[in-house]
């Protein structure tokens, strides 16, 4: 039976020990560290991992895999702390939201036998802590991996495994593409939800918005309530797809004003009626993309996954697996093309 | 037993007919009606609306209390419709969005003997129609009371009982506050919801963007899926304040997108924490005016609901509620002259 570390137990790192010890695929010793004792205690009592490292290098000695689920911008000194103790061959992971940053800390601190692999569960809540945390957050929701340049294939599929075992959605991407993408789907939103807060709150007539508020601006702002560390660490390790992301964002708001202001009522409805059928098909049938690789035929993702515990590291690629990687790969190009030209 | 007509069957209307039919304050023959005869149909099996009225004019004939639930622009149509057949003394009310024009609107077409209070229960979701309608859509949420010029004390105290019966927090306020405060805490949302959709779905890496969307995407691009005729007569029928609060919006944008560009992490991170600790907060425990011409004494606002529904409007007007009405008034007068130094 392997060791998983878990560095972080907040509401990703607990959540995601919850998922695992509950997956059937998951036969791994679960151990966790938090540099907030009191935390990693909560965290062990509300059963997400089964025992509590008293340090960084303990918890990550002889583990096969160690996820990281600290703040972003701690994930550096955290890389930094642990690469002496990380045993050769270990697969190292996170699971921030941004990582452009990471994977540069990764090549530069982690040893070179060290496979890492970027993660991004979509994933989160307003609320902080393992007090919050769920076995069900990653359920059904994206689960984006970024292969760092050094990492086999056969680590690669074992973060598959790992996200397949927490019930996500694997969604592979490069660190630009990643953090480009997840500037306007989720970095913007976020900045959008804390301005809609700031500039009600800072109203004279904050009394009556506050008073008059009904679900609209709740929902809309509840991203506003978000840890303070995360959001911050965000707009500094993605700070230009977020800036760029806000401009187009700021240009659309600016097209629906001339529209509102040209008051063409039948053009009005057409665009709003649009919009509102989009919205519908989204919700009902998300575009998905199909991740041949993620289901490739020998091992299983969750075999590769047990035998990344178990420390023998898969490093077979399959054929299927190579084929599906190079279409990704070609995908990826025809998208970045398109993203250059769009975004 | 009074009679109270319901016109316009969809959510809002659905929803207060099935609140109504439920609260026990509520001793009326409930009479629906709907341009659309199935909606109407579909409401009345849902319980909320005891029969249906085959035509607006049957439908508001010897009623002692209307709500009129249509789409804001239709409204103009049904006042002029039904003013005909509205019995004397009669209190009207409405749910829509916005109140200044619907204000004008009554003034012009019900007749002086009818009592006009606009209403908005500051509740509602992005599915429409009866199939979506609950009786505690209201519960909790704040209803806001804008009393027409003619209407008499007692007809104000009745649409009082009406909110209470519902639910609802009662919110007095006159029609140009209203417009500019619903525009800040609900309108404007609606158009950032509107515009983080559209922004995401008009760009080419969209595939993309969409199959990575998380719960922040979902959230924040909820009222995107609202009904395309609400969303456009809220923006026809609220444009200046609506398009004053965008340019704010912009500006607080702005301003985020400068804080981000500085990279100032301290400041940056204090000005997060404090949106943080200022939004729980207002979760927690959010402001609420003191309404006591909503909790006058005698008779109360249910027994006033009633007595309007029995067809004896109250006309005296106690002291604690003229007292209230004049403190209100130079609560209003002060917070007006904010208003104009701040929004």
């Amino acid at each position: 039976m392997g060791k998983l570390a878990i560095v972080g137990l907040g509401l990703i790192g607990g959540s995601m020990g919850l998922a695992l010890s509950k997956a059937s695929s998951v036969k791994a010793e679960i151990v966790g560290y938090d540099r907030d004792y009191e935390v990693a205690q909560r965290a062990q009592k509300a059963g997400a991992v089964q025992s509590i490292a008293p340090s960084l290098e303990q918890a990550v000695r002889g583990a096969s895999l160690v996820i990281v689920a600290t703040p972003i911008l701690a994930i550096r000194r955290v890389f930094d702390e642990m690469a002496p103790y990380l045993q050769s061959g270990a697969v190292v992971t996170d699971t921030a939201s941004t990582k452009g940053e990471i994977l540069q800390w990764a090549d530069e601190l982690l040893p070179s036998d060290i496979h890492f692999i970027g993660g991004h569960p979509m994933a989160g809540k307003e609320k902080a802590g393992p007090g919050a945390a769920e076995a069900t957050l990653f359920q059904n929701r994206p689960y984006c991996i970024v292969p760092g340049v050094r990492a086999a294939d056969g680590a690669v599929h074992s973060i598959v495994g790992l996200a397949e075992a927490v019930g996500g959605n694997i969604f592979f991407l490069d660190a630009a593409e990643h953090d480009a993408y997840a500037a306007a789907i989720s970095h913007l939103p976020l900045l959008t939800s804390i301005a809609l807060f700031k500039l009600a709150k800072g109203s004279s007539a904050w009394p009556e918005l506050g008073g008059m508020a009904g679900p609209a601006f709740y929902d809309l702002t509840r991203l506003a309530s978000g840890q303070p560390e995360m959001s911050q660490d965000i707009f500094v390790t993605n700070k230009e797809n977020v800036l760029h992301w806000l401009d187009r964002y700021i240009l659309e708001l600016q097209k629906m004003a001339d529209m509102i202001r040209e008051d063409d009522r039948e053009k009005m409805f057409r665009d709003l009626a649009s919009v509102q059928f989009e919205r519908d098909t989204f919700v009902q049938n998300p575009p998905r993309r199909e991740e041949q690789g993620a289901r490739a035929p020998m091992p299983s993702s969750a075999e590769s996954f047990m035998s990344i515990m178990a420390g023998s590291l898969w490093s077979q690629r399959s054929k299927d697996l190579e084929q599906s990687m190079e279409e990704r790969q070609k995908a990826r190009q025809a998208e970045e093309r398109l993203r250059r030209r769009d975004i």
